[in-house]
């Protein structure tokens, strides 16, 4: 409190203080993770005041929360019918809860754009009359038991995760002790492979974790967590998340096993999608007798040290180090990951997963940035032939290929992602046979697909525009049409569809694993009539890739201890144009169009070819410093 | 003792025992650092077997040391008349000393040769007559405080010393807990620049340290030994140094600051050497008033710590690494470091500093090894034009600098470093005047020059071949010549040189950065008729590097608190055949020649157009993969 103290908190509420008007009381003024909050005596008028906070924010350069301080606001019983009066009907409230200690009320509604107003009108209406400071989450259309258990449980959480923001917050703005001479990116996995992605960004003060995968197909080989650049891991300042899929998030709670205990970023969608592919994780690990690496308590801690951060928000995350998200165009909440480091000093982005152009989930890849020098970028698709077909050609491919095999009286399985490419397929197979492209006919959705399609519906904020509107506004939302059918009956179920009439199944593991698709091949490939149609990557090593390069004959031993060998005489058939990675030529468009150039660019996340031939085609092409690390490496940047 | 635990040492005792006659006894086996020692109570039969030691040596694959155990041999009063009367009279012995505790006799004679006989002849029929193991050390021709005082401290700590390499010996022949799947090393220094020479070569296993430098010119600028590579630097399994220069040994005894208590590997030269050099720079920093990073007391714990090995010797330093040092040819004692890793995982080469042809005084850097796949190779003279004259052109440019300056009776002054160029240029007066290519007239040595030398006639066996015929057989040593003089009258001697007759003056610091030569150029530099010969590398930021490029108005503070100007009126001239650094072509001749060719090459040690010009260059040429790496960088070889 007294003026010659004058820490980097001191500095901002004497900032704050000058910059309100006289009669607005501050009693408070502290961090939750980068976030500032104001504690006052006199919220309603803080709520009187349009545009005062956005002011604020612009000139302390944070995100503000104002909340009233104990005592200031009306009962929850006074206060909550004042508060449905407010809201209209049509919103379609759900949920309301009182959090007396920080004097927020948390509001689920199906629509929650009514219960924000225009121009947040409606939340600052609400604060003026009851005092308490509104928060706002969509019931998703579809119930997701993902979504209910994650906002549960961090609600049950909400008093311990105010201590563990608080103490982040005072981490990310406390006075730097090194001066910014330096950026070094170490590579921990996905170097010339494809899977376990992980990197550390590191400078003189800080050293943050970026992604954390298991490597599909080779499940013990996991990120070199243990070399020295990663160690300590409990003093890592941060860990950033680019997308959900598991050779991206799969070892993350493996970190707080390991001791970590700071934040995780990441989007909100990702979060949710996170903890249901993690939980997935360690059940097919014990349904094939492996020992996982962590329990599901480390989900659940994860989750609580979870902040989430919107695409385009400017977000500090350690005192030299500020985050931005951007859209990736790969997965629901997908990023790419744009670090500014010191004041101006580099600028490092990570693409993780990217789509270039625009599919019918979402908007292309984001690459227009303030400032980018080095960018670590991925090679999935990074060789010199791997052009993939237009998606309009693909999906005339797809949908020729379904009626072939239904005219023959055959099924179609597709082994598809869980997350992203099961809702593209069903956009085009719903919109196929609405417009009669497509005889109608069942479409199982086998695994965890109809559960991440749940969270879709959660979030379409991520999804692209039209969609978007058609999913909330026009209550024609294309996930819910009839024909989508939930595998919900187990094995007797799959048999009863596998000995039933022509349909179309999509089941995990995208990459043929393990998981349900297994006992479809067992069920379908054995028959000539049906066919095997391949939509996303097959990493090295899965049988995905085996059956695709011409393997027919497969070892089969996961029921019980017979070893049996199983012979596909199904056809097998790849279509490319629906892969969540930009090909070769949208790499390449990626860099080109990037605002502005990168100087140098690591090539990562792809086999050795891929890697090789991705970075001398971006050099030749653009005269850009590129590589193509090994695992293992640290480069600096200054 | 039991035969049912085979730690490594119990195999090795086991297979000493089955190798050797029976009437032999063993009474105990142990390591030394990477030498077994073998007592014995019966060391006269030990000696009778000429040859045994030798194959059991190559069964084991170590180095062997027998000793007697206590009591089995004659007491040193019975013994020394023995012993002498073993000894040839004209191998002067200067000293004779007997440790009980180990059963060693230490023999320091002028003639170490005839102390030891035709193949060890005389050393085994010592052992056969008294029971004690002789160790023989050279007598130096010049005398020298260094080697005496660090001979003298060794001796006093013979005990304590011969507990760490017990202690070592058990480190490096532990049981390995981890595969060789990798090797990384790491820059900690001396990339895109010259100076702060350091590396981490590192395994899953194991983590060494190589060279721990200073920048010349830069003296905050030390390796970043704050990485986590690097940590904890107690942790360190073993430092290996290349050579004494203090660009690569300045820093080294901070490691034992930071609490390292592990070996020092180097050449037995550059043991003496660097503790010269690193004490002098202790000096040089108090004079300077700058706080030195370490204390004297730190050296002689480095001293004491170190392990010298010879050339060509194969040394097991870590459960997966063996040591080779072969000759660099740049300064005396100076090597190239050959890491053979695993079991045939992968060899990796850190040249040092390197003089690819003959000089006067070394042969040219050796470049043949088992295998090589990775070199990391120092640049100095990378640049495209970096082309020195021939030594025969640059001695005939120098002569006749020499010989005009006389005419016009002036005096000529050379800046060299006290190691290495002085003794080449030594060589190369004394022959000139012996020959009357130069009159007669006094060469004047300052600074660390003349103990030096010393040095040098201690370790023969480090200099060219004929060269160390004439100081030890011959008694021609042509460093006694009488035109040397000794500059230890203080400024009062040398304000009498400057105003007497003309002269030659060797000073140090080679680069200009301090020391005597500063005096020099105060009393010499001002008169037209004198002249300043550059002969070595005059790293960026040094004064030297100013005045090479032109500068005559130099900032002289160090004489109380007054800054003076001075201004240089003397002639400045370059002569660059002397360095004892190999040009762009001896570089590429050295991987030209190499066998085998590696497969990839770090340029390292050079100024950043120097390193990027010699990485493309070697590119180009021999089509292998190149790089021209950052301080504070990582790479992964496998």
């Amino acid at each position: 409190m007294s003026s010659d103290d004058d820490s980097p908190l001191d500095t901002v509420r004497a900032q704050v203080e000058s910059e309100i008007p006289d009669d607005l009381n501050v009693s408070r003024v502290t961090y939750e993770g980068p976030e500032l909050v104001i504690y006052t005596e006199t919220p309603r008028k803080f709520a009187e005041r349009e545009g005062l906070i956005g002011t604020l924010a612009s000139t302390v350069r944070k995100r503000i929360t104002v909340r009233p301080a104990a005592g200031t606001q009306a009962s929850p019983a006074e206060a909550k019918p004042q508060i449905l009066d407010l809201i209209p009907e049509d919103a379609g409230i759900t949920n309301l809860q009182f959090y007396p200690t920080t004097g927020e009320v948390l509001i689920e509604a199906e629509k929650p754009g009514l219960v924000i107003g225009r121009r947040a009108s409606t939340l600052r209406e609400i604060t003026q009359k009851v005092g308490w400071t509104p928060e706002v989450l969509r019931t998703p259309p579809m119930e997701s038991s993902t979504v209910d258990n994650v906002r549960n449980f961090l609600i049950e959480e909400r008093d311990e995760r105010r201590e563990f923001l608080e103490r982040v917050g005072d981490q990310i703005h406390r006075e730097p002790t090194h001066d910014t001479e330096w950026v070094r990116v170490t590579t921990l996995g996905c170097c010339r492979e494809v899977g376990r992605a992980s990197f550390i960004l590191s400078t003189p003060e800080t050293r943050i974790l970026i992604d954390c995968g298991d490597k599909p197909g080779a499940e013990g080989e996991v990120p070199y967590l243990q070399i020295p650049e990663a160690n300590p891991i409990p003093d890592l300042d941060a860990v950033v998340l680019t997308h959900a899929h598991l050779d991206h998030s799969a070892l993350l709670p493996l970190l707080f096993k390991y001791g970590y205990d700071g934040p995780v970023y990441t989007t909100q969608a990702t979060r949710d999608l996170m903890g249901l592919l993690q939980l997935d994780y360690l059940d097919v690990a014990a349904k094939e007798g492996r020992t996982p690496p962590y329990e599901s308590a480390m989900v659940r801690k994860e989750l609580k040290h979870t902040i989430t951060v919107d695409y385009g928000n400017v977000t500090d995350i350690a005192p030299d180090i500020k985050l931005t998200f951007h859209n990736a165009g790969h997965i629901l909440g997908s990023a790419v990951a744009h670090f500014h480091v010191g004041e101006g000093f580099h600028n490092v982005v990570f693409s993780g997963d990217v789509h270039y152009t625009d599919t019918r989930l979402f908007n292309g890849a984001s690459n227009d940035f303030p400032r980018v020098e080095t960018l670590i970028m991925e090679s999935t698709y990074g060789r010199r032939n791997d052009y993939q077909t237009d998606q309009e050609d693909s999906e005339r491919k797809l949908i020729q290929l379904i009626n072939d095999t239904y005219e023959q009286d055959g099924t179609v399985v597709i082994p598809a992602f869980a997350v992203g490419r099961s809702q593209e397929l069903m956009l085009v197979l719903e919109e196929a046979m609405r417009e009669g492209k497509l005889p109608t006919m069942p479409i199982y959705l086998d695994g965890m697909i109809r559960e991440a399609t749940a969270i879709h519906t959660a979030y379409p904020e991520f999804l692209r525009d039209g969609l978007r509107q058609r999913i909330l506004h026009d209550d024609e939302n294309p996930f819910l049409a009839d024909q989508f059918q939930q595998v919900d009956g187990g094995q007797e179920m799959r048999e009863d569809i596998a000995g039933g009439e022509p349909c179309i199944i999509l089941s995990t593991s995208g990459m043929v694993t393990g998981g349900p698709i297994m006992s479809w091949l067992e069920l379908l490939g054995g028959d000539p009539k049906n066919t095997l149609v391949f939509v996303g990557y097959q990493a090295q090593g899965t049988l995905g890739r085996r059956i695709q390069s011409g393997r027919r004959e497969i070892p089969f031993s996961d029921r019980g201890s017979r070893s049996e060998q199983l012979t596909l005489r199904f056809d097998v058939e790849s279509v490319s144009g629906f892969s969540g990675h930009a090909d070769r030529n949208g790499l390449e468009k990626f860099v080109e169009t990037m605002h502005p150039r990168p100087e140098e660019i690591l090539c990562v996340h792809g086999d050795e070819s891929s890697t090789d031939q991705l970075s001398s085609g971006l050099y030749q092409k653009f005269d850009v410093r590129t590589y193509a690390p090994k695992n293992m490496e640290t480069f600096r940047f200054d």
